[in-house]
């Protein structure tokens, strides 16, 4: 009865992207041809207001509504000291969220963005805050290291804690949408979830996380072989793979990016857990790929094989490692400036400048 | 008797340029240890909060006032036909500059900079225009090619220019200088400056421009092969290379630099051209260095040998190959949000927040 009514409510996960625009984004480039500088010259800015074009249906793209959703949770697999950093951190972090002191909060005020935490449990709850939406799951998924990350419950209510951040999100029409995360041990989940949807090897993505040393690494790696194998049957379809090895955090972000997808809001993806949340967005609903634009490459070494996987050539390349959505918020003003640049520049003929 | 007037006028630049402050430096490097995020996990942000406040003297470091100087020039380099655009799109290209329609222009009220915009000669003058500050030194440098850039006069004239572009931004208390060029033909003089520096070949540094297909960029290489044969005499020290095969706008724009650095403001790099005369400011005047930072990396291919060469990392590698100041433009919003996490941000023990 429970599992019928969950099939139900998830039919929503497979329903198509909206469509692209193709005609919006071929006047853009037209316009990008007709301004006035070398063809192609501002590189891969042109091509950045032209795939907000295509999806925003206006020739002259905007992103001055940029919408910002930080996912928190804790995991279970925190247990086998995967990380430098204790668990109590994170629901520490949820408390200097709500107070404005972590580099999201600070980012976001500097570009206007909107900002919302969702608290999806941790271990130390931090109790009722000022602009946290609290959706407590569990003070934390199952150790993945020795079974299912969730249930099928849990599982899908953190898809639809992800939808409704995308809904909300949409109802402000806004006109980017980032998910990031808040999760100590979540550079785990997400190895797991790469080697799974990846087919690698734990040592080809697992890296130093917040900060572990060479000893850590090879630790954490083990941990992520055990937690492959324990799940191995399980992880059969792309929604199995995220229900067993995944983190409520990493859950709900899919969830709001394949939901966005779905209502035209194109997705400003951040760095090394919400590409993961990406991957598993785009395994999940294929659709979903042509709303996903890759902020920045993390210094996570396994960042690079999931952006590689996705054909991603993402913006930045700063060394970044913080999550919270920051190397996406980093990314915005580039995307306002090729906006600016875009629909202000003069054209050859109204300024009266030769062309080749 | 002009020599002697010269060579005192030319004094200031051999001055040091203004001491770094390391105590500012380490006391934001230890800020940046205690903000509530994983020591290095901002990556480059975090490096360029230090190094704005070791030579803003400033724990705080800020990037409000931005001050883009673009010099204009014309070469007499272009009746060898090494641009795929005509020479009168210089003269055109300070019209629309004046009038508010070339991508700096656009960049910079986004941005809120002062752009100032210099003309030093071209070969279809514009005229008075509101917002060009006119210092025309002839209509054009001499074909390098066939033999030396500038005469001894106008290569000071040119230096002047520059020097007085970054006196009028500190007057202004800029804290932030950027330099940029606006000339056809001056991807060839900037690869005849490099190959000079860097003792390279110039099939090392000659790249498409503008827009050169295949058979103009061999022709080009010749033109600088040509340039570098004829001026060779002459080109014993970095200003005597500066001055043969340079061009007025590089060379202010080298002036610029220099002066810059002198008077403690930080520099923002643009592209290859910018980078070329930032490689002449480190030769004529090494003290230069510790004031430049980088940018981005053109898809210029010489530039990345230039960066190499000054040890840079450039902060962006979007492709972007359009001069103008455009690509230091597009870095200033890093700058100014890694400014305001380093400011903002909680410490761990303000937020609360257990550490590793």
């Amino acid at each position: 009865m429970i599992n019928d009514t969950m099939n139900t409510s998830m039919n929503w996960i497979e329903q198509s992207a909206a469509k692209l625009n193709s005609e919006a984004g071929n006047r853009a480039l037209d316009r990008q041809n007709s301004l006035t500088k070398p063809p192609g010259s501002l590189g891969q800015l042109e091509e950045m207001a032209v795939w907000l074009a295509e999806r925003q249906s206006n020739d002259l793209p905007v992103v001055n509504k940029v919408w910002i959703s930080v996912f928190a949770a804790d995991h279970g697999v925190m247990d086998e000291q995967v990380s430098a950093f204790p668990q109590v951190v994170t629901g520490e972090m949820i408390k200097n969220f709500a107070a404005g002191g972590a580099a999201i909060c600070v980012l976001a005020k500097s570009l206007d963005a909107r900002l919302e935490v969702i608290n999806l449990g941790v271990v130390n709850e931090p109790g009722e805050l000022p602009g946290i939406v609290q959706e407590q799951i569990a003070p934390q998924t199952h150790n993945i290291a020795k079974g299912p990350a969730m249930t099928l419950e849990q599982y899908t209510q953190a898809l639809h804690s992800g939808k409704r951040a995308a809904e909300r999100a949409q109802a402000q029409q806004s006109e980017l949408y980032i998910a990031g995360d808040m999760g100590i041990g979540n550079t785990t989940v997400s190895a797991a979830l790469a080697c799974a949807y990846l087919k690698m090897e734990p040592e080809q993505l697992v890296g130093p996380g917040t900060g572990l040393d060479a000893d850590g690494v090879q630790r954490k790696a083990e941990v992520v072989k055990r937690a492959l194998a324990c799940n191995h049957a399980n992880c059969t379809t792309p929604a199995g793979i995220l229900q067993n090895l995944g983190g409520f955090e990493i859950t709900a972000m899919t969830a709001a990016m394949i939901r966005s997808a779905q209502l035209g809001m194109p997705i400003l993806v951040d760095g090394y857990i919400a590409s993961t949340a990406a991957l598993a967005a785009v395994r999940i609903n294929p659709s979903t790929e042509g709303w996903l634009y890759f902020s920045h490459c993390s210094a996570e070494p396994g960042h690079a094989a999931i952006l590689k996987a996705l054909k991603a050539n993402a913006v930045l390349n700063l060394g970044m490692r913080l999550g919270e959505a920051s190397g996406a918020a980093i990314a915005v003003p580039l995307f306002q400036l090729a906006c600016a640049l875009h629909n202000n520049m003069a054209t050859f003929s109204e300024a009266g400048v030769s062309e080749e």
